[in-house]
């Protein structure tokens, strides 16, 4: 089995004061980490598919492969998912893990340790772009320039939407989804009166009709602009998780036909992130904005540096 | 143009103190109504499908034909739409009609105007088993057992869902589901507070997962039921709009990837509204709990009986 | 792990006098049948889904379960399948077998054995209308009126279809198909010339289009009248395997967006079999024409009364 | 309505030596052509979408708009169908064309009229991805270097398709795929004999499986290497129609699940091909290879040189 990992990325999950983020809490210390790629040391006797020496990047969940869910290959909804870094799972932050072969993808030659790693954040907006259907067709709307809107806008581009705008509101933020190739920016604000205005200031932006709107945030007032701004007929995909209950207006939307579409991690995603790497489609370099080693002092130096926002996309380890 | 309509079926949209509905507002005193079902008394001069005498099921909705949503088959969405009944469009509860040829659909000799009429509830039902994607694999959870839950649950049951089961806050309406067809019945409350306890009976009653859920109600307390009861990798179709703004758990639900799936109306209903009349598949004769001519006096007291609720289902005019 | 077959069904695979059936070659003496079930005997120390005694249908294909089609839940189609009876694997016509659990069915008290068993030929059907998206807006003709013509016809009722037409060139076989329910029977001719003929005789029959055709056959005869009676835009599903070169008119069907759905043996259908069978919607019982016990002389009888065909349909075995 | 056709591309709608082609029957002079677009000259009083100046390509087909196949979406289906240059409706290589104002689509200032005149035969392979459902995970092979193998490669590479291997008999027309985006290329022959040989070669050039095959051609040879050449449960799409009728090993393929899927025309394609033009995503000049004036002279020359073949791709004239 794959054991050495050498590359590393910061995860973005979230824990509260109380160490609770989503249904997972942290009772005692752990490892953490979910995204990473490395070189494999080790194999099983019965791995056939992996050598020593090998470059993979590691997908993180481990389901169990025999329930009614896992059968039909929703197997992200797994209810025995283990899972790096989501308690009681140990995560991948660590120098060397053992995983099974088959979550272990070959890196091709021209895809290095640090953009496997990042298969994993991109898996996010992969998923979030097969669920909701988008291709050529598709004009698309990202609600938050915070790394996972700006793997869906990656992502959506290279499922071939034609335009993409995206909100946020951070300018500098913007600033850099543009760099990425967001077709058009919108400042918007976090208070819910202003949602008529923004929902105005979007349709204006974009002129045409906006198909798939990806709300990568999860707040009322993202929520809410996202049901507004998107044409009837189509679909919202509700991909971050800020707010549990959310106060929106959900049968207006539903007489419009918009529906909500939910999304969980991801599935069989890693050979398409890894295809769209190696042809160039997604470029996910220029997301990695630092890089550390990995002594205490460099670690302890990563998290404050990622803790505290500003610039920070991605930040890196390499062990 | 058919222009006689023999068979009317009372409404059942709802109109508030400020006599406002959904969007809708009734401005000055105006004609209503949108189920019906009579014989033709004149045709145009271009019509070729109908003849006078024909007995027709009339579709209430007049969409412009031009636009995108016109032209992808979304016509229900259609922008420019004039219905009966919706203001400032005139209703069909009156001796004559003129109405698009392409909207009358005529009716097999062994349906009558009656069940012609009914046609229009029936669509409903039909149009959100087909958004669900309803079929012989869906076990099925209708909120709801007033005329629309009764409506849906007579059109899951035709596109073949297993097992149904449907709820209410009323024992007599349960009643009346079972006599329907409903697998099993579970009386819930109004409650916020009980949604768990009300998912645990539901799952109780089922055993197996609920595949697609019916929100026939449209309240916090019945969405966040469905929301909660249904599978992962599913469906909760919002059908009732009695809520305007809902304060659910949305993210909970996006994480289990329970999908919520708007609907409005219908659209390219009728064929197979008639279809399953004809065959027997769906009999709708026992929804229609009352009848009365169409006169002043009986006109009075037919809306004091459906205001009324009671036991009337649908109350049905006879010209 | 189960090992009693009590209840075994007369295969219908067809080997040629070289003892070959389409790619599978009979070298030496084997154990034949695939179509059975039984009450389980033993289990293995990790089986928690079975108990000695529990009554089985048993799905007689083992995939590999990690090639790309397994793991895209197309197990059907997976290059490693051991499979009863098909060369070299050794069938289920025995009074034990060994099987693993996730392929043994439960069956409710009110489905027979014998009618679990006929789960299998009634999964081809099951599987084909899946793949031809069968519903209730779909007319459907079959062409044949053996076994699989048959289970098709149970299956496509059973997934709603409203109207089917079933043709064969037997008129007592499709005498039989009326009886299990065919709304039309149309007796066709052998002679590739008479395909306009056979063609008009359907179309006159069925009045409606035609939305999807089975060919349970599988000559040029009948795909060329599945191909020409079948509506435009709208499929044609080839079943049955006679011929494994066919000169049809391939592309004026393509030109009328008619496309040639292919189907192999199935997958995932038993659960739902079962839910057919439990809740009458299919039933098979009228399918079985013939019984014996399970000893030299009654095979024998067995065999001979299956090879002659007339109106034996399934021969069923008790052990 | 428009009625100036400045750029028109040569049609390559083939006639056999007694003026047929498909159903088609040219039984006295016509006009032909149907690949232009120009500059409105008039428009008709209710035309609110155009103006005099406009500059338009246009979609060659009036469906009737009434039948059921244009309700449902599929126009191109529709046997009322009136399609420039069809017989007996009369073509649009002419100065001017009277067509209705829907059929004509503006274009963007970055596309230019000859651009515009590329969206009809653009359009076929645009159509024939939507219905193979081409996306970024989904390796194509095309079948066939002609102009419409050539479009259906420019509309694959825009759906997304990761790797697209292409075939012909002549090296020169490889050649040309090649320079247009074509990651792989094979020299196939045309006898029969040689079909496992070619399966052979594409599967070597390819490596991993090829998930969607585009038979451009139609002839028994290229629809039996299609076939053995797809992965199983996957897709070939006919759209050359070289051959009425074929002689293929089309059970085999059934049982490998491999559909046979039809193709006409196009349907809803001009907008997504101004689109694509728009954007760069596909380059239509280089199809360009020669130009004409409109005068007889040129006429009769753009004629011989198309009938030539040899490096021809798409003729155009300039009026």
């Amino acid at each position: 089995m794959p054991k050495a990992v050498t590359a590393y990325c910061m995860q973005n999950v979230v824990y509260d004061q109380t160490m609770r983020c989503a249904n997972f809490i942290v009772k005692k210390p752990m490892v953490i980490g979910h995204e990473c790629a490395g070189i494999i040391e080790e194999v099983g006797s019965e791995v056939k598919s992996l050598e020593v020496g090998d470059r993979v990047a590691l997908e993180p969940g481990i389901s169990c492969g025999h329930c009614s869910l896992c059968k039909a290959g929703s197997y992200n909804l797994c209810p025995e998912m283990r899972f790096f870094g989501s308690p009681p799972t140990k995560g991948s932050l660590a120098h060397k893990v053992v995983h099974p072969a088959k979550l272990c993808y070959k890196l091709p030659d021209n895809v290095s340790l640090e953009e496997g790693a990042m298969c994993e954040p991109l898996s996010v907006g992969v998923h979030a772009c097969r669920r909701a259907n988008v291709g050529p067709e598709t004009n698309v709307m990202i609600m938050g320039s915070r790394p996972i809107g700006l793997v869906t806008l990656l992502a959506a581009r290279a499922f071939g939407a034609p335009r993409i705008i995206i909100t946020d509101v951070d300018v500098q933020r913007l600033s850099i989804a543009r760099n990425l190739g967001a077709d058009e920016t919108v400042k918007v604000s976090t208070d819910i009166e202003d949602v008529n205005t923004d929902v105005g200031k979007i349709q204006n932006a974009m002129g045409s009709g906006i198909d798939v709107s990806f709300d990568c945030v999860g707040f009322d007032k993202t929520m809410s602009t996202a049901l507004n701004a998107t044409r009837p007929g189509s679909k919202v995909c509700l991909i971050g998780l800020a707010k549990t209950e959310m106060t929106v207006a959900l049968t207006p939307a539903a007489a419009r036909e918009v529906d909500v579409i939910g999304t969980f991690r991801y599935r069989s995603t890693w050979p398409l992130c890894i295809e769209f790497l190696r042809s160039g489609k997604i470029d996910v370099k220029s997301l990695i904005t630092h890089r550390f080693g990995f002594t205490q002092k460099e670690i302890e130096d990563a998290f404050e540096i990622s803790a505290q926002g500003g610039n920070a996309i991605k930040v890196m380890f390499n062990l």
